[in-house]
């Protein structure tokens, strides 16, 4: 063996060497290592990361699965009041929370272009790592493919998400019954018009930052006090008239609006009348939309109002036998109009 | 109520009017819709999916939990043996099967570029679905998103994988001891050749191939035979080499394996030989390499080659105290070589 030299080092190295990313971080040789070794660990450090193997061995939920995915391609990657970092945490959350379930662990995966900048993707990961703390769910394991220049965009993620839904929760659109009622947690547009403003250099008044925010605090405190909550969605891509339509198709029934009870901060109201935009249709990423029982409706709105994410719930609506998987908006001068899902993107890569 | 249109349309439509993906296939709204009913939800059918949550409720596995998740970025989509579509779910499930897990469900994430032919994307699909079901498990929720021309590549995948592992099994690089035997479950280096062949127009005597598989069937049965398996490893990006250098930088122990008892198909030598590689440094797809008790490996070996994807199966190397953290390759006269961990991509986009 002393032929052997052992000079040759196969420890992962720093980092700083590359201040862009190139094929080989993708390759699963030694820039791989090194990514791995001291961006991704450092920021997401908990033991079942730290183990490195091919899968992350966790502990067992309490519950039933729930499990989610969701593809981050959000452009640009850094705009007012977040990027793609948080939103591919906190989406994710999320979708779990609203599906009942308690977010545990994340996987996070990545594609990158040749000659992203490094900097960039350390700021990412560091902001992911930032919003798992603050949603209190830990990111397990991942992966980091890296394609061509000119193959990609700069950074794509897809996360997917663990939960554990309780023993006797079940929601979902066929929980919905008439005179149910509806209820947002917030002002709806703003995570749209806040991505809008920056990709296309318009100048408003005032930035409008996202809401992007983890929702599994204020869901948590939702089902504690109204624990037969019908259903759930954060209103995303599409925004309420798509989760609105989803509910109203999946339960058979309709469900009926007040226009003037949709909370829309002033300046995304403005932004949206001035680009032609229905804040109905305008991406969200930090506000949820409910259907519960009327009863308990109001103490649920109250307690809502108490959680820093909910200041400005409010009941927009209800579900009723006329016009069944239909939603209708009344307006403030006694007029009606059907809230239809829309064809397809209205803001291309919104998250 | 009666002004109401209520002939607009809101159910998801067939998808034969658009031959190409277009953006509002990513953008939560009708057309995101059809791709989901008629496309996604027919291929994957399951209860879980069929929900169409926000994420899929499962039953709770019977153990501690096995996350995964990779990217799928391979280039070309289709080549002899398989497409992306097996890759991704079969090298998802191979994660979690080399980690001691048996694989339960999937989730399933499209980035796709806008002018993406419908009809690559539903083959893919099927493929994936046929995948699933030979590897028993199942695709309980995904998302799409699509970006503009030129700023993707037809069709990334990334797939997360959730399994379970049973009580008291610990497999990992630290279980490994000095005089501990290294097998592989068959021939090295058909992936990664089958790619290049097709994606550089090489055209050798035979057509080579990929090897993707899923390993859980071929695994289940060696941890039945064998349930002090020390670590196992599917040797994707890096090859053998990755794994093995992953195996001895964990444990601290040194590697020695026998360059004359790794099996190599002779159509993928000479490639290997004309291109210039080592095919220990060529990606697997449908391959394990574990490391065992020396007194166990001749029954396991015996055991794999009942099974169809062990029937080359070989004892190539042991662990040892000399040489710590390094691989050696002994070589048939008599010399030796280190087998040091790729710097970056040998081969990019093979997965």
């Amino acid at each position: 063996m002393s032929a052997v030299n052992f000079d040759n080092v196969t420890c992962p190295q720093p980092l700083r060497d590359y201040p862009q990313v190139v094929l080989g971080h993708g390759g699963g040789g030694q820039l791989s290592a090194e990514l791995i070794e001291h961006l991704f660990v450092p920021a997401f450090r908990n033991p079942a990361l730290e183990a490195l193997g091919d899968a992350a061995i966790v502990p067992p939920p309490a519950g039933r699965l729930a499990l989610t995915t969701d593809a981050y391609v959000v452009r640009p990657l850094f705009f007012p009041g977040g990027s793609i970092g948080e939103l591919a945490v906190n989406g994710t959350v999320n979708d779990l929370a609203v599906s009942g379930a308690e977010p545990l662990y994340l996987t996070a995966s990545f594609i990158l272009e040749e000659g992203f900048p490094l900097a960039d993707l350390q700021q990412i990961v560091e902001r992911m790592a930032a919003a798992a703390v603050h949603a209190g769910v830990r990111i397990v394991t991942g992966d980091t493919k890296v394609v061509e220049r000119g193959h990609g965009d700069g950074c794509f993620i897809t996360t997917a998400g663990v939960g554990w839904v309780p023993p006797g929760r079940t929601l979902g659109p066929e929980q919905i019954r008439p005179g149910d009622a509806v209820l947002v947690s917030g002002p709806m547009g703003n995570h749209g018009i806040a991505i809008l403003s920056v990709r296309e250099g318009l100048e408003f008044e005032t930035v409008i930052p996202s809401d992007t925010a983890a929702l599994n605090g204020l869901i948590a405190h939702m089902l504690a006090v109204c624990p037969d909550i019908r259903v759930m969605r954060d209103p995303t891509r599409g925004g309420l008239a798509a989760s609105l339509n989803e509910f109203a198709r999946h339960s058979g029934w309709g469900i009926e609006i007040h226009d003037n009870r949709i909370p829309v901060e002033e300046p995304v109201r403005a932004a949206c009348d001035l680009l032609g935009l229905d804040p109905l249709l305008v991406a969200n990423e930090g506000k949820v939309v409910a259907i519960v029982p009327a009863p308990a409706a109001d103490g649920l709105i109250t307690a809502m109002q108490q959680h820093p994410l909910g200041q400005q719930a409010a009941i927009i609506g209800q579900v009723t036998e006329q016009h069944p998987k239909r939603v209708v908006a009344r307006t403030p001068i006694g007029g009606s109009r059907i809230i239809t899902l829309p064809m397809g993107e209205q803001l291309p890569r919104i998250c």
